[in-house]
């Protein structure tokens, strides 16, 4: 047992390597979207492709191997709950997965990403599709030669779908899609019919220092640590962590839309703070982490529209964002300010779409990549396939690509397949697990009111948040919620709210 | 020779890997005292020790000194003034340093910085020397270590010192101080005979956020390119580089004083400047460096005092200033603000201090630095030593340590010994070099006074700036200036500028 617990120590310290060189990283990629001037971008690819590549060869050392093979038998005798036999599993899947791939494909990406991130930024605000098509050609052979390294898959989106949402693919994910789609099309539908409330005060001037303000006041209110973060300005919002004492955010601020900011801070704060509450006792291991991509996404999602859509918040919060901005807002009544603020329309921007069409754009997307991947579609027919995409779907046409495919900066900042459904998945899973919370916090919807948000944030740290990836997104969703993911809480929750909104 | 050109490619490989892993290590520290938040120290003390620990592996590999060894004959059938010559020569000199310290201890001293530099910004603001005097021991501790890793130096300090500032020791700084050190006394004495010019509206309310504009204005006019660069707050002033596409400086604005603030960003550029006008050809290489710490001051002196604070810089920037500030300044004339920015005045902070008396500051620290590596002053009683030196040379004590031993983040950012030999190496070589481009530029002067700094930079950048460190200080030098580093410029320029202005 004494060798075992040795092993079990040089396991970690390999494990702390590893995990400098990933956040180091990470730092670099923030650096990159928030403060790098124009001239940084070569040298970063570099240095990026190299500590990841140096991480890859760390993570897929046969040294590693040979600890985690011989920490078997400490694994199956120690309680199958414990931290360590959950580090030891966890440990070997990440190794089991990063095996499969070669370190200078692991550099090759990396370089692509800080590449291709940078085309991006420059090619969205000058609408020029073709300055971005060379790196998402190279981004869909990239994802093909990943897929490559996982051979059996039954489709080719499987892998890449299995390192953000590990166990997941698209045989799991297209009936999921189809039975939100046969509710969602129809409430969308009946909404449409419905009149709607009005909403033009919220695009007036609203001065940007003031919305970054409101922001960091709506944060810390949420429970936020801006001692283990901050907020910077971005192209497209993100959290990113170092370490569990050092997780940012990012927003960017419209100075014509009081709310398309403040909402996506409460998103990105759902995102850190999840990862600041992780049990700091994983610190450094690949524990460290959010359990998927889609139960990460319910936490932004929870904290964005349960919390920061509901009527409770804002009968706190509005009287706040009146006072900063009383010319625009102080004629407008609260219950004027939350109809607006849920309007469902359909609409072209993701990121600012309401509850009910959002996850419409989201299979959009999850069905355009697919396609990408197949081959089924090719990049330079992208453009036109989202027009007639969105076309069919929402009944709009973009006016041009930089509100089309240049939208969003997933398929240009990293590989494309594996990034959307994670969306899709985490607005399901937000209402469940609100559900379970307003059953065990009786007095959730006044502390709301009251602006006592650190129940709910302690009573997810206590639930979910702690716990990082010790357990799977399935195990994880059984303890939280005492049953398997489903879709019914979610279509509950929203017809109940619209169905009110909207009187159907 | 075509088993060399392998070599070779092999080399600059080997060196991208080292090069790539410092920079990273350099934003990280960058980060650290621009925008991370409190809870990030103790992880990015271990990322930055893994990064210096893995460059350092990297930069002692045995295979390393087998590749410089099969280069010798090809560095001997060079050109001696080819680059590649340089590059094996450099990278040689490099590797027998690297590999005379231990892995660890490299990580060691890393991690130490980032604790030491933590503690300092905390203790400094809150005058209590007791926090980091622990820090600071530990500091000396290292240093001593380090000096023990190259056995037959002469002085403690001399292995410090040699790092900064190669071939350069005790014995030849000595004397080279204590001569300037027997011009300076005598000039500040006569100059403190003399009437004190007005200097009270230097010291009022400026707005920070204008001081900002104004030190990008000026940053931008001598030169410095934001393409490639940015400016942020810190407690300390620096430049730092991550490519040459990619060097930043750093400010720390004072709300009742416009000049500190301006003066070090000039300063700031001079080295920045320095790291943007390196050949770009040397990228990823030893060679993409500063030829040593004195050189690099050289031009942070030289962009700070022997242009900024001249006449002819005055003449064109000051109407801006008073644009800016038309309450604060709009009634004082030009000459009055040249005599205000000018003045020389003993006084307890290094970086505010005039160029006279600025010397007399260096050589206290250095002093202090060799009394406490040789153990002739503890630690705990080097603040009372530091008020004596003050009160002695001086003829001031700070009230407190804050503006004592506490001012300057060296000893807690980095190992003591070798830090500060620089600044004044850099202040005799900066009027050296700029009599030099004076002779060559003969419209140097009224280039200035029309706000046309470009000149002088770009002869800069074809003599000193674009060879980084392909010849050593002692060759750039001679190729320069026609001889060895040499006081009488310096000197002479002091006593010309300061007679007439204070009519000695």
């Amino acid at each position: 047992m004494d060798r075992q617990k040795t092993r079990l120590e040089a396991l970690k310290e390999r494990l702390r390597e590893i995990n400098d060189l990933r956040r180091a990283a990470a730092l670099l990629s923030w650096d990159q979207q928030t403060y790098m001037p124009p001239g940084g971008v070569g040298a970063r690819g570099s240095q990026l492709a190299t500590l990841q590549r140096l991480a890859h060869e760390r993570m897929t050392d046969a040294a590693l191997g040979e600890l985690l093979e011989a920490l078997r038998s400490l694994e199956v005798e120690l309680p199958a709950d414990a931290d360590e036999a959950a580090l030891i599993r966890v440990t070997r899947r990440d190794y089991e997965q990063a095996t499969r791939l070669p370190s200078d494909f692991v550099a090759e990406v990396a370089e692509h990403e800080v590449a291709a991130y940078d085309a991006w930024t420059r090619a969205r605000p000058a609408n020029d599709f073709a300055a971005v098509q060379p790196f998402l050609e190279r981004g869909v052979e990239l994802s093909r030669r990943y897929a490559a390294f996982f051979p059996g898959f039954a489709h080719i989106a499987d892998p890449l779908i299995d390192e953000a949402d590990e166990g997941m693919t698209v045989a799991m994910l297209q009936p999921l899609f189809a039975a939100l789609r046969a509710e969602l099309v129809p409430l969308v539908q009946a909404i449409g019919e419905r009149p709607q409330p009005a909403g033009a005060f919220l695009y007036q001037e609203y001065a940007p220092a003031q919305q970054m303000a409101l922001g960091e006041e709506a944060a810390r209110l949420v429970g936020y640590d801006f001692e283990r973060g901050r907020i910077d300005l971005t192209a497209h919002p993100f959290a990113t962590s170092f370490t569990t004492g050092d997780v940012r955010i990012t927003t960017n601020i419209k100075a014509a839309d009081v709310s398309d900011a403040l909402f996506s801070t409460l998103h990105e704060c759902g995102h850190a703070m999840y990862e600041q509450g992780i049990d700091p006792a994983y610190e450094s291991t690949p524990l460290a982490r959010g359990a998927s991509a889609g139960v990460h996404e319910s936490q932004s999602r929870l904290w964005e529209n349960l919390v920061g859509r509901s009527r409770p918040f804002w009968q706190f919060f509005y009287p706040r964002l009146q006072a900063a901005f009383p010319t625009q807002l102080g004629a407008v009544p609260l219950d004027d300010f939350y109809r607006a603020i849920n309007r469902v329309r359909r609409s072209l921007i993701r990121v600012e779409a309401d509850e009910v069409t959002y996850n419409l754009h989201v299979i959009i997307r999850f069905d355009l990549e697919l396609a990408l991947l197949t081959g089924d579609l090719a990049v330079a027919d992208l453009p036109d396939a989202w027009h007639e995409r969105y076309e069919r779907d929402l009944g709009l046409r973009a006016p041009d690509d930089r509100d089309g495919v240049l939208q969003d900066v997933h398929w240009y900042g990293m590989l494309p397949g594996g990034g959307f459904q994670g969306y899709t998945l985490g607005n399901v899973l937000s209402a469940q697990i609100f559900e379970r919370a307003k059953a065990e916090l009786p007095t959730l919807h006044d502390d709301i009111a009251r602006g006592e948000l650190l129940p709910l944030r302690d009573w997810l740290i206590a639930h979910v948040y702690r716990y990082g990836r010790k357990y799977s997104a399935p195990e994880l969703i059984e303890r939280v919620t005492g049953g398997p993911l489903r879709i019914e809480p979610y279509i509950g929750y929203l017809k109940q709210k619209y169905g009110e909104l909207y009187r159907l």
